[in-house]
């Protein structure tokens, strides 16, 4: 039985681990989710750290949402420093989630990229895990997490 | 017993080491506070980690509160890079709580700000150190620490 | 037999690990590569390290296309640092090969630029590993990855 | 006997090395210096580590002056980032002490910024050493090292 | 016998490396040089830690020439930072030794900085293996590799 770890924030104002719960429980089974929530993103890495380490987890998500200010970007760059060196320590992927507050134009469209976004790395976090070997197939093909694909610009 | 580490400045106007113990011990029992003060908050996270493998502390607080000038955003970011590492090798929440000079107007609000958001980010600590489980149930709730929470945008 | 890491993305619009096992089967023989297609460049550099660490790679190439946002950037930085890192935990060389999708005005470039810098990295990557002294003879040789080279200013 | 190692650079135009030295034997006994110099400040990190490392100095002083340009500060940046790792490598305090050749107006307010800020930082370095617990009585005092003191914004 | 690592790059348009050893020949004699080339700067760092790891260096020398424009400063500093860690992983010294394309005002005085540069910083780096008391006597004499020194400020 695998595991994934979860590890989202009270800081968002979306529910980001609940939706990442529903969604690999849609994508199959053979695996078991362990969940936390910490208070800020910055609080993400070392908590995925504990789950892999601790836990035993095989994979994490990372689930953060930066506030729109100019230091909430300078947090969000420390951040991503932690969770790539998390990473890096463990061996292991952490799949990052950030969905910036003013990368949609109101609530109802955060909202629906919240979701969409969350939904989509869930859907990775799950392939990666049990079915590597069709990523490859996806090489190059533009795929985005959120907002539309963009798609292969190949010859 | 469990063992909270408190860290605070010598750099900073208000005496944030003492605001945290005081909300810790309102928090509720069984743990032991160690404190320590430094010169700066450059040197918050080694102190942090020399806390946790030294006097055996399960979680730590990193209170600092940068100057309003340029240099002091960079020093501040080198410092919460130092935090963040300190995290991932010693596999330990640090609570890092940094108060920017220039985010009050004047001095009454920089003290009704410090210790608000001291206050809180020492409930979260006791909370993480003692019931982790109940951060879930905050998961995506806009909390913030300082100013008015902001609250969820559920569908 | 030695082995070739290649690591590309889905996120990038161009197969950048297709063209990178092209290059290196037309430089010569005495390898086997392993490839791993992840979602985007910020999972390049975990990807790399376990192919080193698990699969024995002797070298990898790291291929990613940011886009052309600032938040890209930024990402592409972190990307970058974590491949740094990544290479100095397992004391073994990296190639970066990263075509930013402004780099080029239209997608007809961005092709031709992708694949142009993604062969001469090979290139090198098949160098380094097999004849590690012709390289010494390059040395100040004004050498560029996609655009024309510079040549050398010697006196 | 405890050990204190100090290192300065060529690069500086006032000799830092010699101040730390002084003030340090004006504070008091019971310690031995161990002086080092190295070519510029992103040469202080792994010199401090080494005397931490192989000397067995129980804290180090890092002295450097970067120049005014833009690539002094993200030289500077660099070299900080690198004694903040060094400080958690070794889990002891690395005082660091920068004065920017651009915060002063002219050479002689430089000589007297640069004395005061090294004489400051030795006096902590010799406390913490000695007496660390004398720092949390000074916690949020508004400590300032080279300019006058801020002060304490105290209720 | 010491052992002294040369790294360059193939991307520079000087061959620094060619410099570097014969400033290293007029200094002294006691040493074995052992050299490498790679493609860019930020191979640069794997390449010195290599030289040190499995080669036994004593210190080496990390020449590289980053390109005029923004992103090629972003790369410096990426590959800054690396050659920082390199330095602290190992405990060894490694000198860093770039020229930016833009610092010269042409061709003719790029290869003029260049050649005055590393051969002041191979002086450096044999004096730092050598004799590393003779530094402390140059301690804030305002040293300059390349352009004029600049001299102390003192009393």
């Amino acid at each position: 039985m695998k595991k994934i770890g979860i590890v989202d924030t009270t800081f968002s104002v979306v529910n980001m681990g609940a939706i990442a719960v529903a969604e690999l429980q849609k994508q199959g089974t053979g695996f078991k989710i362990i969940r936390r929530t910490v208070p800020g993103f910055k609080d993400l890495a070392v908590a995925c750290k504990i789950l892999i380490e601790n836990e035993g987890c095989d994979i994490a998500m990372a689930l953060g949402m930066p506030g729109p200010e100019e230091i909430d970007k300078q947090c969000a760059h420390e951040a991503s420093q932690g969770i790539m060196q998390a990473q890096l320590m463990t061996s292991t992927h952490i799949i990052e989630v950030f969905v910036h507050m003013d990368e949609a134009k109101d609530g109802r469209e955060l909202v629906w990229l919240t979701e969409r976004r969350v939904r989509e790395h869930a859907a990775n976090t799950y392939m990666m895990l049990f079915h590597p070997e069709k990523m490859i197939k996806m090489a190059g093909t533009g795929q985005r997490q959120g907002f539309e694909d963009v798609g292969p610009t190949w010859k």
